[in-house]
C-alpha cells in the first residue's frame, strides 16, 4: 500500500489498511521494518510542449459518470442500467485501483506467478473501464445511422445490412455468458473489423473501438432475463451515431499518423 | 470476399477448394445450386479527401518480410527467427485468410455459436499478425535505449529500472506457455501500462503497442530451451528502441487525437 | 448432418436442413455429390460383461428436466429457475448436439483451426450440460449440511468454517461475469479441493464435482442483480448436502479404483 | 498448510520467506503480530474403514519421476523430455506448491479478485502436474495398439481411422501455442470424447483421461521446431496402450460407480 489517498473517494481507508502487502509489507499490523515500495519522481514542471506522461499504476481511477439520464434510455430500464454503471463498472474501477495498488508492490522476490497472476486481473479491469466507458458513451441517443459510418459500413461489408448481420450475429453468439461485440477502426490498416470478444480481456491489439456493446448478462438479465435479441434491438435503439462518428472521425486522423502518413 | 482469388499468393486453389461451406455453398463439389455469397459493393471512385474504408473479410492479408536479415540477431539464432517468421507469423496469416473466408459467407442461417467460434479464431489469428510485424519490427537493434522512451518510461515508472522489473516479471510469469510481454500507451489517457496477454486474443481495449515481447515458447525454445530469462536478455539485446520512439511519438499525437485535444 | 433423427427432440429438421457443411456437403440445397458423413459401425450385440461403449458425436443429447418443483426453492424464484434450466442449459444441450453434428462431418481437409473452433464450442457446450445438470441437481435441500461431507470438510480444511470462507471467497470472486464455484473430489489423490473456474471449459482435470455452484449472472441476476453475496446465501439455503454426501460415497470408491486400490 | 516445512525438498526456506503476505502477515520481515493462519485440525487416528481425506493446500506436492528412461523414447529426445520433465512439470509443481500456500493464508479481508486470481493460478498449476503425469506415464510405450481401447475406439468412432482423424486434427488445431489434446472417458455417461484443451486450465468436468498428448511447444519444438505434425508422429509410435487400456479398465469401473450402478 503506497500512500492511501485520504481524499480518494474509491478507496476506503479500511480498505486500505486490508489490502494485500506484496513484497512483505505488513498492512494489517503495520510492521514498520517493511521495504519503502518504490515512489514514483516527481513530475517535471512541464514545459511548452514538453510530454509528460502520467504515473502508471497510480489506483486512483475515478468513476466516469453516466453520460445520460438513467431514466432516459428506450426500453433499458433505469434501474438496469444505473446496476450496470454503479456495480459493474464502478466494482470494476474499484478493483482496477486495488490491482494497481497491488502491483505497485511488486519486488525482485514477488514470484512471477503472482505478478502474471495480478496483471491479468489489472487487463481485465483495465479493459472493463475502457469498454464500459466507450459502451454507455455510445447509448443515450435515438438508434438513427447518419454520416461517415454509414458509408464506411457499406465500404467495409458492401451494404449496411450485411454487417448488421455480422454484428447480431456475433452479439447473439456471445449469449448467455460474458463478452462485448464490438466494431473497431484498424490503425495499423485502415479497416473495420467486428470483433468477438468473451471476456473484459480479449480485445484486438491495433483496434480503436467505434460501437461498443456490452454483452455480459448484467447487460440484459434484469429487464430480458435471456432474451438476448430482444436486448441487442434495445442496445440498437439507444446507439448514439453521433458518438461513433466522432470516434470514426477521430480513427480516421489516429490512423493515418499510425500508418505515417498523418 | 468469397471467390478464392486466383492470383492469391497466400491461398492455393486446393485450399480453395476444399474450406468450409458456411451456410451451404458446396466448394468441393461445386454445386451450383448454392446461394451466392454477398459479393462487397464496387468501392466509388476516390474524390480528394473521400474516407476510403478497404473491405473488410478480404481474406487477402498478406506477410510482411522480416525487417532485419535473419542472422544478423544477437543470440538469436537465423533458424529460430527464421521459423518463427515463417511458421508461426506466416501461418497466422494463412489461418486469418480463412477465417475470413469463413466469415465472409456466413448467413442468417448460420448457428450463431459457429460464427463466435470463428470470431475467437479470428481474433486469434489477426492479433498474432499484428502483435508479430510489431515484434519482428521492434528487432533488429542494438538494445541501448535512449530519447523519449527513456523520459516516458521514468515519468511513468519512477525510474526505467522499476519499469525494467516490471516487463522482466510479466515476462518471465508468461515462461513455460503462451503469451504477450507489452509495453503499450493507452490512447484514452495517455498513460504507460505494461500488460501481460495470455493469448493472442488478449489484448489492451484502448491500448497502442510500443514494445512488443512474443513469450509464446516458439520464440525462445529452440535457441534457449526453458531458459526464459535468457532469452528475455536476448530480446532485450536486440530492441530497436528507435522504433519504439517512432510507436511513442504517433501515440501521443494519436492520443491527443482520442482525448479530443488533437 | 449425418441423419438428423426425425423423432429427435432438440434437434428439428429445418435446422437440420441449415445446419453446417463441414468438408462441403451442400446441406441447404442438398447436392447429392457431397461425400458420405461416416456412419458409426452398428453395435455389437451385447454379451455378459460386455463392455459397450456408446457412439461419440450423435447429436442426441437430451435435457434432463429438473429434479425439483421450480417453484419450491427458498430465496430462488420460479421464474429465474425455469428461464437458467430452460433457456441456459437448454441452449447449451442444443448447442451441444449442433456442435456434435459439424465434428462428426470433419474430412482430412478441414482446416485444423476450424477443429479446433469446433472443439472449443463442444467442451463449452458438454461442461455446460454437465455442471448445470450437476447444479441443478445439488439444489431441492434445506441447506443442513452433515453426514461424510461434514467430516471430509473438516479433515480437509481444518474446519469446516475455514472451507465455507474459501468457497464463499471463490464465488465472491466470480461475480460480475461467467464462472463456476465448484468443491471437486481429486481422484488421483484423494483430496478435496476448492476450484474457480471462470467459464464453462475450465475444469479440474482429474476431478469429479461434489459441489457445483453456478457462478454465471444467469443465476442470480433476475432476482438478485447484483447482489452476488445474496445469491450465494441464497444457494447455500437450497443445498441438498445428501446429494454431495452421495457423491463423495461414489467419488471415494472411484478414486481408490483410480489410484489402484479398488 | 501455512509453516513452510523445513524438510519439503520443493520450497526452501529462501522462498519460504519471500513468498507473498495474504492477509498481512509479513514473511518478509518475521513481524510477529501478523494473524495466526489457520492450521488444519490434527488427523484423527484412523479406525479400520474410516475415511481419511488428506489435507488441502499443503503446498507439498512432490514431482512424480519420469516414469521411463529418458534416453529411451523413439524419435524424442533424452534432452527435450528431460528439460519437459525438470523444468516445465517441475516448475508447475513448484508454483502449485506457492499457489497453495498463498491460498491458505487468504482471510475474510483478501479482496475476492486476489482469491480469484490465486484459484487460476492454482487450477492451471494443479491441472499441469496431474496431466503432465499422465502424459509422461502413458509414454515409454511401442506405439501399438491393443485389447479394449481398439474395441472402444471402434465403438465410440466407428472405426479407430475415424478417432485417429479426430485426435490428429485435434493436435494439429493447437499447433504454434499451449494446449492438451486428450481421449478422455466419461464418467457421467460411459462415452468416450476426443478434447481440445487450449491451455491447463480447460478440461472435461466430468472426464478422466484415458489418452494425453502435450501440444504446449515445449513438447516438441527442440526436437522438431514447429513440425507439429511430426511430434504427433513420434508421440504416437511411443504410447504404452497398456497404460491407456489401464485406465480404461478403471474408468469403466469408476462409471458404473458414477452413475449409481457399480
Amino acid at each position: 500500500m503506497t500512500k492511501p489517498p485520504s481524499n480518494s473517494g474509491d478507496l476506503s481507508r479500511r480498505e486500505a489498511l486490508t489490502s494485500l502487502a506484496i513484497g512483505g509489507a505488513a498492512l494489517i499490523t503495520g510492521c514498520a521494518s517493511a521495504p519503502e515500495p518504490q515512489s514514483p519522481a516527481p513530475h517535471p514542471a512541464p514545459s511548452p510542449n514538453a510530454m509528460t506522461i502520467p504515473t502508471s499504476l497510480t489506483g486512483r481511477h475515478a468513476v466516469v459518470p453516466l453520460p445520460f439520464a438513467p431514466g432516459s434510455l428506450n426500453g433499458i430500464s433505469e434501474r438496469m442500467i444505473t446496476s450496470h454503471h454503479e456495480n459493474n463498472y464502478g466494482g470494476a474501477v474499484k478493483n482496477l485501483n486495488r490491482a494497481e495498488e497491488e502491483l505497485s508492490r511488486i519486488t525482485a522476490e514477488t514470484p512471477p506467478f503472482v505478478v502474471a497472476a495480478l496483471r491479468e486481473r489489472e487487463l481485465t479491469f483495465r479493459n472493463s473501464k475502457a469498454l464500459h466507458e466507450a459502451y454507455f458513451a455510445n447509448l443515450g441517443g435515438n438508434g438513427r445511422r447518419s454520416g461517415a459510418i454509414e458509408a464506411a459500413l457499406g465500404q467495409a461489408y458492401g451494404t449496411t445490412a450485411r454487417w448488421e448481420q455480422h454484428i447480431r450475429a456475433t452479439a447473439m453468439g456471445l449469449g448467455g455468458g460474458s463478452g462485448w461485440a464490438l466494431l473497431v477502426f484498424e490503425l495499423d490498416t485502415g479497416a473495420l473489423r467486428t470483433v468477438s470478444s468473451q471476456s473484459h480481456t480479449q480485445a484486438a491489439a491495433t483496434g480503436f473501438p467505434l460501437l461498443v456493446m456490452d454483452m455480459y448478462e448484467h447487460s440484459y438479465q434484469m429487464d430480458f432475463g435471456a432474451g438476448v435479441a430482444r436486448y441487442v434491438d434495445a442496445f440498437f435503439a439507444n446507439v448514439q451515431w453521433e458518438e461513433v462518428n466522432r470516434r470514426l472521425e477521430r480513427a480516421l486522423k489516429m490512423s493515418a499518423i499510425a500508418r505515417g502518413s498523418g
